[in-house]
């Protein structure tokens, strides 16, 4: 019946049991961290304020240096055993005015929306205007060289390949266009790249990311922007009627000198091992044309709710473990490797480390970036995650900030959630706080803290 | 880096080396009807023009009927063996002008967003007023009586739990209020009901649904509404404030003769056991207050992809294979009853049936109504379903239009996708098209149509 009782009786006689049964200390534990996180979680009006209050924070901009504000203030109000920022030189780039695309055929003009690459140039402000030569793949525009090239816009359309069940793995497959697409074809004397959207649905958001020009010179750095997957569909139409057409766009995009921004960190020290480390976190900073809240504002309240939630639970951790909130992923990496520099200068042995980079969506596993002992461990630990729905511990990467970690001896972590929507927003003017649910992101937190905690207890093999 | 090119590449390696492996036939036509599902999926062009063209199908409205031609047409082109319309009567309920419903408090008015719940009567023309009665359950109100509750509104007001991981369950737990709070609360003279809308979010959206006056005599039978969470909420602080505020409401509902309908049936003639039957199935009737995108429009073109999907593999099923869309699941079950009758009727053997009424979201398994021994051969399944991130195959209900059908000899399933998100939508206004993720929804039908391919290929034991 419309009810669907059954179903539900079902579900609540057995969710019943499952609480009446006699339970291990651990899946005790496992249970009040999801309690906590689920009835009074705090990770949700966390990010609240940092996207609706402050919105993107793209590295060096006022509203980075408010969410360093903010995030030092909330960390110290947990009454941790220390909070500090850990100075960071970030690049600054500003987008400037809002970009402007578009392009003409038999008299027609159709609009694009576009918007630029991080770290590109500007266009002249008058705009470049060129033909348009499509390509699928960095070498398909080799085989054209530079006759073909010189003087045209690389329009970079190869698609995320849709049949791939881990949306990351589409992303790695296509992205190599928008990193090193102008890089490429400037080489051969191109006048502007635009790139498809990395984006397995078909809208008009255009996805923005950085791009590196590699070691040319100044005159052959082109501007590059993204178009919506919307826009690259339509150009390449017209493009198929007309292959004679003109683009046209402008972007008024600027990088300045180096700034002073930091890695936000809290710590609560050790009980047993005050000099093994444990860390967990996010990134702080985020692209400007969103407010960042899957990307990556989300892992920041979560990693930060990790240490609350084993507070609430009076957990007292055996390593010192710490919450950072690293700067500048997206357009450097810079607070990751600062991070990392400071506890290799600082003689701080890390044993563990757990990133949430990959939105703030219903946590489907963990990935491992570890040696075969301590991964049986997880493997050993996978039933107490299944009443959560938390099934798949796989080897693989972990975060891009804690990556600068890595050292023989230390664990490595990455929070799954669920894949399919995070490329509907990722780097997009839609990653946006109406785009996160409450109890996805309470999930993700609490699977976290539950992890934190069992390679707590049980230490680093 | 911001690429996160660590974490993608070596995704995009180990999805390439999966590839390479060879593999058994059974994972090729997995991953075959999967490439068909997200290369060249039928299944969200079906439910755009299900849920925009056709909009909210109610049992007995014009738009249900509509729904049932449409789909009928979209399966007689697929040129299945047959296509053919099983009349079923249904109860016609139509809901009338807006609700409307406010409290006093103080001289100053506040106003709630409701809607009348499923079968419920109408108020006089001018509205009910009265005071209000909060309660948390069914037993307090009994526990208040009659003297409390005669001339007064009872407001039903106990939440989902949030800290059930299955949001199933949590409905479960709650929903009695809503199908027998006015049934009870008419046996001791209130005038009116308003139940708290089952949803886990504080969003202003009146959830409504169905709801039984039981034997009550007609002058029993009191005006029942749901209330969006933000206003049970506000209700019930001011009613702290205030124990003596009045409530009043207006809704013009109304009941009418039992009207012809139809459930829609496709079938595909098994080459092996012609006489054996295998359904897939969701219901094609929704509440009228959104257009029933994931409830239950997603189910409908799963199970209708399903047979597409294994047409396109060249796969033969020995079973005969129908999709049956449903009608009347909402609010009396007509079509999943007189579809069962039918059978027996016939004397048609069903030895298999899966519906999909739990939302069109990333699936995450299935639950099995059968025997031990086909449980144990699901169980032998499941290294098959992991590359595709199917994890949770349980024991537990199947769905309700195919709970009719259960015998001794039939294995009953219920496709179950991710369940956060679907109480968000759930008999709501907002349960529209745009709730949908394309991809989500092509992933259900590929892991529908991977079950029936193997129950079909080894069997009903």
């Amino acid at each position: 019946m419309n009810l669907k009782l059954r179903f539900a009786a079902v579900c609540l006689l057995l969710s019943t049991l499952v609480y009446g049964q006699t339970q291990s200390q651990d899946s005790l534990m496992l249970r009040n961290l999801y309690d906590l996180a689920l009835l009074n979680g705090q990770s949700y009006q966390w990010l609240e304020h940092l996207s609706n209050q402050i919105g993107g924070r793209l590295s060096g901009s006022a509203e980075a240096e408010a969410a360093v504000k903010y995030t030092e203030m909330e960390l110290k109000a947990l009454g941790l055993d220390s909070v500090w920022l850990q100075p960071v030189m970030v690049p600054k780039w500003v987008r400037g005015a809002k970009e402007t695309a578009y392009f003409e055929t038999a008299g027609n003009k159709t609009e694009l929306q576009i918007c630029a690459l991080g770290g590109s140039v500007a266009t002249p402000a008058s705009g470049t205007s060129a033909q348009v030569v499509e390509v699928q793949s960095l070498d398909a525009l080799a085989a054209l060289g530079k006759e073909a090239i010189a003087g045209k816009i690389v329009f970079y359309n190869r698609p995320m390949q849709a049949e791939l069940i881990n949306t990351f793995a589409a992303y790695g497959g296509c992205v190599d266009q928008r990193y090193a697409g102008a890089m490429e074809a400037g080489k051969y004397g191109a006048v502007g790249v635009i790139v498809r959207s990395m984006n397995l649905r078909l809208d008009d958001y255009p996805h923005t990311g950085s791009m590196s020009y590699g070691d040319l010179k100044d005159d052959q750095r082109i501007p590059a922007a993204a178009v919506s997957t919307l826009g690259a569909e339509a150009l390449s139409k017209a493009l198929q009627k007309d292959p004679n057409l003109k683009l046209s766009f402008t972007q008024s995009c600027q990088s300045f000198p180096d700034v002073q921004s930091y890695n936000v960190i809290g710590q609560i020290t050790g009980s047993e091992f005050p000099d093994k480390y444990f860390v967990v976190g996010g990134h702080l900073d985020s692209w400007d044309t969103g407010d960042g809240s899957h990307d990556d504002g989300a892992g920041c309240v979560q990693s930060m709710e990790v240490l609350r939630l084993l507070q609430k639970a009076n957990y007292k951790p055996k390593h010192s473990l710490r919450v950072v909130l690293f700067m500048n992923e997206e357009n450097g990496l810079r607070g990751g490797r600062a991070y990392a520099e400071m506890a290799q200068k600082n003689k701080e042995t890390h044993v563990f480390a757990l990133e949430s980079d990959a939105g703030g969506f219903s946590p489907r596993g963990f990935s491992f970036d570890s040696d075969a002992v301590n991964y049986q461990q997880v493997m050993s630990w996978k039933t107490l995650f299944e009443p959560y729905m938390v099934h798949a511990f796989t080897k693989g990467g972990s975060g891009a900030d804690i990556g600068p970690l890595k050292t023989d001896g230390i664990v490595l972590a990455g929070l799954r959630p669920d894949s399919q929507r995070y490329f509907d927003y990722h780097h997009a003017p839609n990653d946006t706080f109406d785009a996160i649910n409450k109890r996805e992101l309470e999930l993700g937190a609490a699977a976290m803290a539950s992890l934190v905690y069992l390679f707590d207890k049980y230490g680093i093999k």
